[in-house]
């Protein structure tokens, strides 16, 4: 094995699994790993203490005239039940079929690793870095990074920089190059709808007063036209429309034809809103989603039962330029309007975090899309992703600067799941990546 | 402590519970002492046995020329979990406040030990009985009467009557006699709802394939429209209009104003099918209950999952001449022809059970008024009750004769709940009931 798999090995020993209070010291212990690699690199280092688990931070020598590099990652890790769905133990990483085997392995050790020893490599191989390099390595993004703005903000002015470079997403598939330049931001809300005071017998009252199971699904199904198109008043308004070289270029992404996202999904059938692509649908249009719905007997067979209460848990992906305060607040409107005779029906806020997008044209999205050309031997294809990373809006408001997303997972690298893993060729390509980008930035 | 009371305690004693196979020793430790009891009063008894719990018959000497009554009732009980909430054991029944507390106090063994009693009272009185007897007792009747039909149907001749007696209902409130004359019948049935193979990611995948929560939802809302009416095909085709003197008398019936109903219900409103009262609802219109809905993300906090299955459970009461088959048949088609697009729906078929209407103003029926004016000192209110009794219909079918429901339960009596409790006055009134209704059914 090379040294640097050994690295990543060691790195991914360590249980470091932030949201469970009993691994708080394996989340430490994997901190001070870390400090002391970046250490034996030669960079500077900082071990910063939060309410909960510590952020590090490494920099080499910074020089007047060089552009500053930010790149973030995070050493802390999901947890793995059930475990015994492990093929091999999920802290004792190995390699199988050309794959590292191991929680973190993917999300994100292993690509935040291949950053730190493109960084070693580069050092030995030329004595210095081309930019001003920082290193922002925290332990909470599995819980949210409940202390990650406020550190931002206490330190805005040493984390100042020119570009963000993040490796905590995807590729499109094998051998294919992906840089992304967008993300969906999310609102979550939940209602409880009640009724009578406790379950009632479905005969003797099923009739005369109103079924709060009944009522919830009413709300749900009044969220989305027969056709997928969201009912809410007002929900698109702000919805920044497709650019041209978006539709054509998001054509022509592997991976993303109908079947197979049936593949992937095993859905029997493709549905969303009119006139869009899956690609468009998933990376440019908002969603209403449920999360859950419930209420009444769920169990075997039958209890004829009218419940006393009903749920739903909903998150809504948004997209440039929706505010999901201001979507927030047209859902509560849209779902009081709605909500059926003879229940109560209660909106409870719950998370959210903004959309995402930067010019993947601009001076450094090129350097990132040469680097990862460079990198895996062909262009990238330019995405947006999905999912909802609030902290790179985050960073970009407090700290006034855009994130390259260059992302090394592939879909089937099973993170949060059981049987994580990570391309070696993958984490190979992430080490000459970081090389060719710091390279690329600092032209 | 009169001997009649300390009868129905020792029947009581017995934790006779049907569904659970470790108190079968108790059912049929029950069913022997009613034999006993039975056997004691000078009756003829039998014990037949079937695939579960025993049925027991009894009689007195039957004379040619005489009028033939078969009383039933049913010696088992329902579980009583949760135990803790029980303020006295449920098998060591007592008195506070004027009631008996105890499992099966009302549900079925006070009701039924009043008519045993009254017998027995009237043996002792007058002799013989005014009317040829018939007991059928059976031990089933909690878990759905699996072998009741059989037995029926296996006995029709033996079992030949002019009348059925039935105290397994209930008054629709303290000191008000009551006579049911019909039962509202039922279908039940279950959907599933399938999405994706498994749950996804639902900013990953959000947007580009249905969401099974979102389907079950809009085919649950397709039920109704707003106003609570069912919007199933057909569905209404064969209701029997109410009769002018049905709406007359309900409207005077107590306990069923709309406070009254707030009240019990604990609801916020009263909600129903338009231009209906509270008990023309619950007695004579036919429903569609969501028993249960379920799927995704049901705990704590978020979980932004897109579920790949769904469920709900549907319990619809059916009033006469609505035929279960038939309202099956339109469900499942409505549930088909309304499955959202994306998903496939698989609709289960459930339990049914026919509505049942008898006229209360036949002989018979006046008989069972005149008896219940005798001994509660007042006219009995005349309804229908909105729960299913499918033996009752079962009864008739095969038997051939119609069945006068005589309840004697209160709606504060816990039947199937903790602290179960029968009145004493219902008691005593009861047993008056017996000796009052075989007179004057023998004139």
């Amino acid at each position: 094995m090379t040294k640097q798999l050994e690295d990543l090995f060691a790195f991914l020993r360590f249980p470091s699994i932030s949201t469970d209070s009993n691994h708080a010291g394996d989340v430490r212990a994997c901190a001070n790993w870390l400090i002391e690699k970046l250490n034996s690199m030669g960079l500077n280092t900082e071990l910063h203490e939060t309410p909960k688990h510590p952020i590090v931070i490494a920099r080499n020598e910074h020089h007047a005239g060089k552009k500053t590099c930010l790149i973030y990652g995070h050493y802390d890790v999901q947890p793995v039940d059930p475990v015994e769905l492990w093929d091999s133990p999920p802290f004792e990483p190995e390699i199988r079929d050309g794959r590292i085997w191991g929680r973190g392995s993917t999300d994100n050790k292993g690509q935040m690793m291949a950053h730190v020893l493109g960084v070693e490599e580069m050092l030995k191989e030329e004595g210095e870095l081309p930019v001003n390099l920082i290193f922002l390595f925290e332990g909470e993004e599995e819980i949210g990074s409940p202390n990650l703005v406020p550190f931002l903000e206490k330190h805005k002015e040493a984390l100042k920089c020119d570009v963000i470079a993040v490796s905590d997403t995807g590729m499109v598939a094998e051998g294919v190059p992906t840089m992304g330049y967008g993300l969906r931001g999310i609102t979550c809300c939940e209602i409880t709808v009640k009724g009578p005071k406790g379950d009632l017998h479905s005969g003797v009252y099923g009739g005369c007063v109103a079924n709060p199971a009944t009522a919830v699904a009413k709300l749900v199904a009044s969220l989305h036209d027969d056709n997928g198109k969201i009912a809410i008043e007002g929900f698109y308004d702000d919805v920044r429309p497709l650019e041209v070289w978006e539709r054509e270029m998001w054509a022509k992404v592997p991976g993303m034809t109908e079947a197979d996202i049936l593949n992937i999904t095993g859905s029997p059938a493709i549905f969303g809103e009119p006139d869009y692509s899956s690609a468009e649908r998933l990376w440019a249009r908002p969603t209403a989603e449920v999360n859950g719905i419930g209420g009444g007997y769920q169990g075997e067979g039958s209890k004829t039962v009218l419940p006393a209460e009903a749920m739903a848990k909903f998150s809504f992906r948004l997209v440039p330029d929706q505010d999901p305060q201001d979507i927030a607040a047209k859902v509560k409107t849209h779902l009081e309007k709605h909500a059926p005779a003879g229940v109560t029906v209660e909106v409870h806020a719950g998370h959210d975090g903004k959309p995402y997008i930067c010019d993947p044209h601009s001076e450094n999205g090129k350097a990132g899309q040469v680097a990862l050309e460079q990198a895996f031997g062909k262009a990238p294809v330019l995405i947006r992703e999905g999912g909802s990373i609030p902290i790179i809006q985050d960073m970009k408001e407090i700290l006034g600067v855009e994130s390259l997303m260059l992302g090394l997972a592939l879909p089937n690298c099973q993170i949060h799941a059981p049987n994580e893993n990570f391309y070696v060729e993958n984490f190979e390509g992430g080490i000459r990546l970081n090389k060719a980008l710091l390279k690329e930035l600092a032209k």
